[in-house]
């Protein structure tokens, strides 16, 4: 059997161990495993397939022999290496923004675009958490008629900073309960107790980086570049899985049965909405696994042919680590 | 001085402890001050302008002699009291949603509709807390030009429950430290580290009572009857204070210069908006005070003619005790 060597980019982030653990559950066919991260990492240990790998430095010359670089890391880092990830001729499936918008570089959601993946030249991005969830919950719509327009506002965990987000949550929640403050590093407010409607950094038209990314990738990922999206995006004191409520408009009118038929068989979506049984999508039910949960789907009041939808799905797995593999597994299959 | 006799039906829960708080602090001209409740909370002492005072069982004969009652029971009290409470003279605020929609009882939020209390018939209702909230948020622009359309995402916090909802989120939290598991009573799933779309109870079209609220209620106050609204409501591990997530469309445009300049000038508003500076409103700051916050004013994306908004108040002040005592000063004023 063919195998191919791996390189994770940013291997000691909440990323990249999740992209580790996702090669061994869907079994990629890994020959060498390379785990990269900066200096201070060197000679940390990870599991991986019942040993343990040891971290080594990412230097421009890493990559020799290397298919495949999983790129977890800043976006100061994937643009500094990618001319040598390219060079040494592997294809970087980049889980940073650095790409995502570059007409060169392919942005895909497996689910969703799977064949732009053809029209790579040795980098391909890994969308937005958010992005990957809404617009996997959402396009078996499109495939009824084309979205028009979207209006959500997200619900996002404290893991979508990163490794250190959910242990500043917590470090809060034990001060909190000592009587104690903790001063936020992670995050510009304290989270626990709290919702903070500022990711990301502010940029045009008084909206955040963050919540451009759901207009601008959206458009890219779904090949609909008239799409319009409002986004407010907003952090909630939860671990893990984001959230969203999101106004989905079409072209045509979709009713909520024929909605609920198509997102009940679209690829990566499991529908759970049956509200007056208090069954529908929330982040302790939809975490550590790939799917993007969709529920509450009702009419929306306000917009012709729209639907008012509510998705969860676990950021750090389909939102970002599981992404990137199923990318891998296009480029393979 | 004049001083009117005031009962408070519902007076052990966290509404009706916070409208002795909110009489105390404005200094309402109280004569006598009577505490109604179930018969298991008789004897109950409660502070009040430095004295105690006993909790007394709500009965039919309990209104002689008052002037205001203030309610703070369930709907199914309300709705038993109401004709004793009228016809022992007495005007019934009453904040359950037992009477709201009836065409012969104002809904009234006073920095919006003050005028419409002259047109009771011995009962005036305390709208919803969400859309007491979001309609003081927003009601400056109704001025500039009529609200046609709002689509609003809620982040509701525990105490909008009652008393016992912090309660929980606490066990919960304190639970979860220790590796237990805390089964919810109150909520109807977990609340620590999660968001649950359900508040009230399922009704027409797949909405919840508690989303048809802004629609049904926001109407009436603001007296557009017909405006559309589309609302999500989601409880969020927060202890206190509601945020909503709304996009507004008006029937001309108004800008965000314009927006923030009515905002911060409008009655029971402050306006807290810059997305660089970090500052917009977050629940932590908003809570214990009858200020509606409003910030992340942007233009709608999707919509023509709409402004994105963000605000925060605190739900059992303004959404609630806050609102009931200030529409009884609009009675003696």
């Amino acid at each position: 059997m063919k195998t191919y060597n791996v390189a994770i980019l940013g291997a000691t982030g909440a990323v990249g161990r999740e992209m580790m653990k996702i090669l061994e559950e869907r079994d990629f066919p890994v020959g060498e495993l390379k785990l990269l991260a900066s200096a201070r990492s060197v000679g940390k240990l990870l599991p991986f397939k019942g040993r343990e790998i040891a971290v080594e430095e990412a230097k421009h010359d890493s990559f020799a022999g290397m298919d495949f670089v999983l790129g977890a890391s800043s976006n100061a880092v994937a643009k500094d290496m990618a001319p040598y990830i390219v060079e040494a001729g592997a294809v970087f499936i980049d889980n940073s923004s650095a790409f995502r918008m570059d007409p060169q570089v392919p942005l895909v959601v497996p689910e969703i675009n799977a064949e732009d993946v053809k029209n790579h030249h040795g980098i391909i991005a890994n969308p937005n958490c958010t992005t990957i969830i809404t617009t996997t919950a959402v396009n078996a719509l499109n495939s009824l008629s084309p979205i028009t327009a979207m209006i959500a506002s997200t619900y996002q965990a404290a893991s979508g900073a990163g490794a250190n987000g959910p242990v500043e949550l917590m470090a809060e929640v034990e001060a909190g309960l000592k009587g104690e403050i903790y001063e936020p590093k992670v995050f510009v407010k304290q989270l626990a107790y709290n919702v903070i409607p500022d990711i990301g950094s502010a940029s045009d038209h008084d909206y955040t980086t963050e919540e451009l990314k759901l207009l601008n990738e959206g458009r890219k990922i779904m090949h609909l570049p008239e799409m319009k999206v409002t986004c407010t995006c907003v952090r909630v004191p939860v671990v893990r899985s984001h959230s969203v409520s999101v106004t989905v408009q079409t072209k045509d009118k979709i009713t909520v049965e024929q909605a609920r038929e198509v997102i009940s068989k679209a690829p990566g979506c499991r529908l759970v909405d049956n509200l007056a049984a208090h069954e529908y999508p929330i982040p302790l039910e939809t975490s550590d696994q790939d799917l993007v949960y969709v529920g509450r789907i009702r009419e929306d009041m306000v917009l012709d042919n729209a639907l008012a939808i509510w998705c969860c799905g676990d950021q750090i797995r389909k939102g970002a680590a599981t992404n990137a593999v199923q990318i891998a597994e296009c480029l393979i299959g």
